[in-house]
């Protein structure tokens, strides 16, 4: 869908030259938020083909603790993106999807078969749950880029915990966790490459070392010039501010509601 | 890679035959864990251009809440090992990636700048790293299947998660997710596609929908027969056991560990 090469992306990415890169590493490396999308639907063989490619993703101990709702009804988009801080794309995209950390499924089965499923209100099948669902949604999304399609992950569906739970009717054990807008990319809308911090400050061999930003400040200030975005401010700052208290929009509601759900409290 | 056909794949996920696919889908379709690999080392250019892939996958406000660490040291290799309920392919895989949520970097940058980055011990923040860094994986792992490499994720990283921060020297603030052992997969050692629960149990409309699991518990008796497992269990009853508090192993120490590391305490 993209047309850069690999070089190209590499480049955009780090603000230097890249070394011999694999071809077929490019489209991987292509990927940038759509949220301007054509009007056209997708298949329904289209979506369960994107589904089935989210399943085949690992899953710890193939637990598959997680589940994913389609939304469709306009009525209903509308009352969504009201949730999800008002995007006009969680509105207007051909395909939105929402995922979610699933232990209900689990324990309804476990249960019926006479097992406790007293582990589940740890930490460890929280996290679990999370991975599980995210490598699912990155499995289907880079599906989804392959074969022309554009995303954009919606994280404000966790701006409102109860008020997902109460819109999806969800059962103790699930929560939401994001949601995808999927679709045809616009024309002449093309989203531009992020650059992202440099390799040598988030891959490190044998230990963690904590070696700074390098030039990412720089290259990111640039970037938000370029973009027409206040080009006063750097990563740091805007980073910074984006982790304190003010900026949590509602997620403060997150743990209690997990709490609430069974899950997370030990 | 791998050679079967979306239709094949799909018939061995949900055990019935498949609708019309979209080619391109084919190669997401198939993915299996490999535990069995070739001696082959990977090129330093293969790994940057993996290391790449991940960085190039979404992240909540780009704030890349995620670091890599690779263990080639022979000698390191078997203490992880040894860290990860000695599985074999820890300490054979060619390379052998480690995940981390990570708000430190972040920290370290923001407070450098004056902010206070006084939300990170929220819950959100903790759930947004371990999002990012798994989308991160997932697209390294897709790359690196699309290339000819096959993986097996390693949960077992969170079995001791203060023997884990020692042994890569975390700071506060960051946490190990999970392993991923990479390499080129050893010819006749073929792992199976293992099947999944079906879409209408796992993928709903508008709502969520508690719907059984079908058929899957046949579907994976026959599985278990077929790839020399105990035949005399079904999903439900292994899954129960799976998630009861016996099989924790270890693994209760993760939300103490958390807590002492600043993160998900409210």
């Amino acid at each position: 869908m993209w047309t850069e090469s690999s070089e190209v992306a590499w480049n955009k990415r780090y603000g230097e030259e890249a070394p011999r890169i694999d071809p077929v590493h490019a489209q991987f490396m292509l990927h940038r938020s759509v949220r301007h999308f054509a009007e056209d639907l997708l298949s329904k063989e289209t979506v369960q083909s994107l589904i089935a490619c989210a399943q085949s993703a690992s899953t710890s101990s193939n637990l598959q603790l997680y589940s994913i709702i389609s939304v469709a009804d306009p009525g209903r988009r509308a009352q969504l993106a009201e949730l999800c801080a008002n995007q006009a794309h969680v509105l207007r995209a051909p395909l939105f999807l929402a995922f979610f950390a699933d232990h209900y499924r689990v324990k309804q089965a476990g249960t019926a078969v006479g097992e406790q499923c007293s582990g589940l209100d740890y930490n460890e099948f929280y996290t679990m749950a999370v991975i599980d669902a995210s490598l699912a949604a990155e499995r289907l999304v880079c599906a989804a880029e392959a074969s022309g399609l554009g995303v954009c992950y919606i994280g404000a569906l966790r701006n409102n915990p109860q008020g997902v739970a109460d819109f999806f009717e969800l059962p103790p054990g699930v929560v939401g966790l994001f949601g995808l807008c999927v679709g045809v990319p616009a024309i002449n809308k093309d989203a531009s490459l992020k650059p992202r911090i440099g390799q040598s400050s988030v891959y490190f061999e044998e230990k963690y070392r904590s070696s700074g930003l390098g030039d990412y400040d720089l290259r990111m200030s640039n970037f938000y010039d370029q973009e027409g975005m206040k080009g006063d401010v750097t990563w740091s700052m805007r980073s910074g501010r984006r982790v304190g208290e003010s900026f949590l929009t509602g997620r403060e509601a997150l743990l209690p509601f997990l709490h609430k759900q069974g899950m997370d409290s030990r």
